[in-house]
């Protein structure tokens, strides 16, 4: 029989760029008994989330609440604004960018993929001048929507989607702005509102420090109304009967209730610690990270300091290492979690996670078993990235 | 600030018909830390999951879980086997039978509602033979699917699918055989393989004793053959990626990890008191129920005693009661929850869930709510259904 | 390997006085990570708990608390005020008061034991008069300490404590009143200061809705004052080291830290439902078990109807039926605990507790399980207990 | 209202000798529902643990568990064993040697401390010599026990027990061995049959990994025929009553229930996980402790090598150095709580606990946090701890 809930002492360190650790307080509210979710208690709870949450988006717009999936949200944001074989421009910045490109594409919807060619293209964020150009060729207004990756957990990268909106105003375009922030949600800035993004699609697991399982679709009055006559058929994702539902607090099919109270209960704590403090943190963190790669002598994936994440840093490994055997080695001899390297980047890098419920000691935690499982592989360091960090978060 | 986890003394009595009471062992295992999804522990739990969800649905095909509501799963089943325009023969049972019928409708197909006509055709079960005329006047094999609703959860009928299933054969029709048990799963016997189901959906919040959050699809070999040409578009509930994925323990997107270790542990608990006793403990708690209605002097929801559900039972309230209202007081009054009427029967009946991990107790004790409720309501009821339970349950 | 966390399906009836059914909040409570009990969040909480249990008590004196049982709380009581060869007047109400006088035995005290004689005397409370009287005819003073059990938990009887300090006053005696209410507080009225009580001692596992492993002394002036000159060796027990580190809000030796979380919590839900409202449910319910006991056609173990318990009801079970054997039958049939006759009654009584967490149906399905239980053993009852607390309930 | 449940982002970091952290599996465990403590179910958890916590004393004989914290279990050592004025021989090594003397003074015992004098006896271990040598002084056999702490938590000096049972031996001397390991069971290597001890005191907050509430009495037979004759009052604490009941798997008194299905838990991980094994991992994370220290280029508390503790490490402040001001600085800033300097080394030390559910990590994050906050507060460190401790954790 499998037994679950049996570990190595000592806790572990989950340092994956999400799902992230969920806080004990998180966890025990989703465990609470499960209730009616007819009932008047849930109405309560369903009206506080659908106000905190907008907060969280920085909107005062309808924000859709899934129990699915963060790519289920994507699925949502197109079938609810988009119709079949409609023109969707989107930009590569690294393997969440492509599959939700394959998915649009499985929908139905004809994908133009543009981006910095090669896997040098994952190295960089969005170029917005690049969607400006290729806005203002579209003439005929054949683009129906603009679809970018916020923070690419892939590779490290939180791209500019100000500078997004300014190029498709510039090339007074038409279309949807529609945005993945499912990795930088809750830990890197976003206003869905002063950005003018017409949707924003994310997950529960990373900086809203919740298990995986519930989704998001942020809105916009645009967007609400280009669902009322977009053709790819939609059911479960239909904006339509949840906005409806919502008005009470209610969900027209069976919410996730246990997940709606982690939900609430990480809404309260981060609100609480307030969001401004909550993405210095990150920043924070992230800045240690980095000190401590450069101390080993080893390169960030992303090439642009201006688009750093402050969720969590892509390392190259040396040539001649393979990362997952690395990675294996780490969580074998150190309890330590790390992200693989995907799709382009596969065995090349590995991927440090400081979101969410993260804070000074758990990251130089994380730091040392990286810098010993290196060691212990053979790879030479140039210097203690531990010490690095140590200086940066000294201040 | 809204307070969750503040309620008056004494424990609720959720007797709904899902979701159903979460037995503290199961709410624990979903308060497991997150962990890597893409990690070794989670494959062994991916596994052992894959392998127990089987023996749950009686089945050596495939099961595909899904991180959503029943509705998605409801959506998986179409979306992978259909394409758009197909004709798909439904049959109206009640309420959840009406809500598929209309999200089909949404998706693009084609659907034929039948059934017994008007508000009665909602206290039978499917009348198999009448699937058999229709199917035989089918020459033109123009039906793609037929849908029923194994545990009609709105009524408290519980059908008879292998009636279906011998009705198609005898029409010698090639059409699918859907299947919903969504509330019947782990609480009423069900039978994938010897019933010849192409797809049976289900989900996580009846029967099998957990919160809301997981769908289920399991499948036929003639149904994983549809739907390689099946045109609906689906990405996020395409089977294709996920069977390849599952091989290893692994899901292509992220899984709702704790519901999943809930899942886990409330199938070990399940398959631990044996699919027998849980399906004989359930006739025995519907029949105590029903002594009480029959006591009370009321009626019964459900017509025909052949298909009584062993999940819920619908209590038909007298003339000129509302039904909500009495529902309202017996929740502020004595701290229990009872499932409200639904469309053609809404304000007319209440629905007392007596599912999953429920025992003689709880279910004498929501009787006595019922009961003293009613009394207060000012309902005349002929005797003591209480009484009338004990006496069913002494035995 | 035993398995702890596995139990039939539904769940356990715990009807027992005591531990009674502890709620999920409070159960989550003491699953918080233990902090350090020398650190500035614990000097918070200690404070909080320390103002707190005074309003449970009603007191404005200081209250000990103790990481121990009830019964050190009686050994903590003693040992502060007493000396060796000290006589005690201990009153006989049932076992608990014989256990208690046992204790003071051991710990070298002198005991006298009066009271109603043979098992007749566990049926009634404390008679004052009896005490008024011995009192007076100690002329001498050579009485140190009046020691009582408010509410007599083997038998189901509240005495009366403020007729016991009118008696111990008519009497002009300065022995101190002791008085034990370890299964009274939280549940029965009881004031600490109004009654002139000098030590009172308590626990955790009864109206507090907490596990055991927490006891209590609420002291007076008085009874401060004693401990200064009071002989009988103490360390562990000794309050003057306790009351000096309370005062900011710390303990001289390590509290029990997650219990004491678990008090946090517990206090927080009685006093938000008012101490009041809470006597009140306790009475409602007492009332409607006794119309149970009353309509079974069976004999309550307490004769005085002014001083029925609140907490619990004590059940004479025919003769030639042994109440052990009775209680073996509920649990493994209907899983419900209810309490065992204890000393004189042994095997001739069982009890239902109704204290704490309880609510009225939880009340009417124990109830219920008493009646299948008894039914099913072979015991002809007179009527319904059922539909005659039903009754008591109804209004 | 207090919040307890409420902190900054990120996990706290208790490093304190005890408690430690307890393990999510363990906090779980005493949030199960409490149970009837004279149920068959209680009976069965009773035994089990009863059995395994002869495991983990390394012994045959029968060990009694209190509900209560380890002081507690101090003086049930004492009363058992010992008669009012009786002679004991105790052995400073440090605060807690020193509060145990003050608790035999009070309880009426004649003690003689003797030890290295002044605060140079707080460096060093037990010397047995000593020992010896007093109780071959000892002609009329007046001493009746010997008391010595194994494992001196307010140092991190942990005494060879077998070497004053050797002394023992060589003067040929009829005293009790009385032997406090409250924070090094669990931890540190102990033989409480191998050694001779009579009497092993412990606790549960430490090694086992629990929270403070449970105390314990490892018996001899020895010390058993002792408390046959002892004089010293006692009814909580006597054994008689709980070896009586302990057959059967049951306690006299209300045993602190949720801790106990805590201990059960632990001892499970503690035994599956294997003592050799848990010992060495202590041994290994305080080596690399002990190497930070020197590579800050500070003094250890201990020192002499043979006997530095495996579970925490006293680390000297420089001169000038207000070591509870440093604590509060790295408690505020970096989320880490450090045990305090107590007794004679009041704000001249500060402890680093690095025992129970720790590893590498979570000791690498410790060490950092020390090491920023040093800084922080000015202090001139040497060189880099954590490299250090690094290196030993390295191989």
């Amino acid at each position: 029989m499998l037994k679950l809930d049996s570990h190595s002492a000592g806790r572990h360190f989950l340092h994956i760029p999400g799902p992230s650790p969920v806080p004990a307080r998180v966890l025990r509210a989703i465990s609470y008994q499960t209730i009616d979710h007819r009932g008047p208690e849930f109405g309560q709870l369903g009206l506080a989330i659908l106000e905190n949450i907008k907060k969280i988006f920085k909107t005062k717009s309808p924000v859709i609440i899934y129990p699915s999936s963060g790519t289920g949200a994507w699925e949502g944001a197109l079938v609810n604004t988009l119709s079949p074989g409609d023109l969707v421009l989107m930009y590569e910045t690294g393997q969440f960018a492509t599959l939700w490109k394959k998915l649009a594409d499985r929908l139905g919807l004809k994908t133009e993929f543009i981006g910095k060619p090669g896997a040098e293209g994952w190295r960089y964020g969005v170029d917005a001048a690049k969607i400006e150009e290729r806005l203002k060729a579209d003439t005929a207004h054949e683009i129906k929507a603009v679809c970018v990756v916020h923070n690419e957990t892939s590779t490290g990268v939180t791209s500019n989607i100000k500078a997004v909106r300014q190029a498709m105003d510039a090339a007074k375009h038409p279309a949807l702005l529609l945005v993945d922030t499912i990795s930088g949600l809750g830990s890197a800035d976003y206003c869905h509102d002063d950005w003018g993004v017409d949707v924003t699609i994310s997950g529960s697991q990373k900086g809203l420090m919740l298990p995986p399982g519930i989704g998001f679709n942020a809105l916009s009055t645009k967007a609400i109304e280009a669902s009322k006559t977009a053709k790819l058929p939609k059911a479960f994702w239909a904006w339509d009967e949840i906005l409806e539902s919502n008005k009470t607090g209610y969900w027209p099919t069976t919410p996730s209730t246990n997940l709606m109270y982690g939900l609430h209960e990480a809404m309260e704590m981060i609100l609480a610690e307030g969001l401004d403090h909550v993405f210095a943190r990150h920043q924070r963190l992230a800045k240690a990270c980095r000190a401590a790669v450069e101390a080993w002598g080893l390169e960030i994936q992303c090439q642009d300091p201006a688009v750093y994440s402050p969720v969590l840093t892509g390392v190259v490994t040396p040539d001649g290492v393979d990362a997952d055997q690395l990675r294996k080695l780490i969580l074998e001899r150190y309890n330590l979690s790390l992200g693989t390297g995907l799709g382009k980047v596969k065995g090349r890098m590995f991927r440090i996670g400081h979101l969410g419920d993260c804070n000074e000691l758990s990251l130089l935690a994380a730091l040392s078993g990286c810098e010993m499982g290196m060691k212990a592989f053979g790879i030479k360091l140039k210097g203690s990235g531990v010490v690095a960090a140590q200086e940066v978060l000294q201040d």
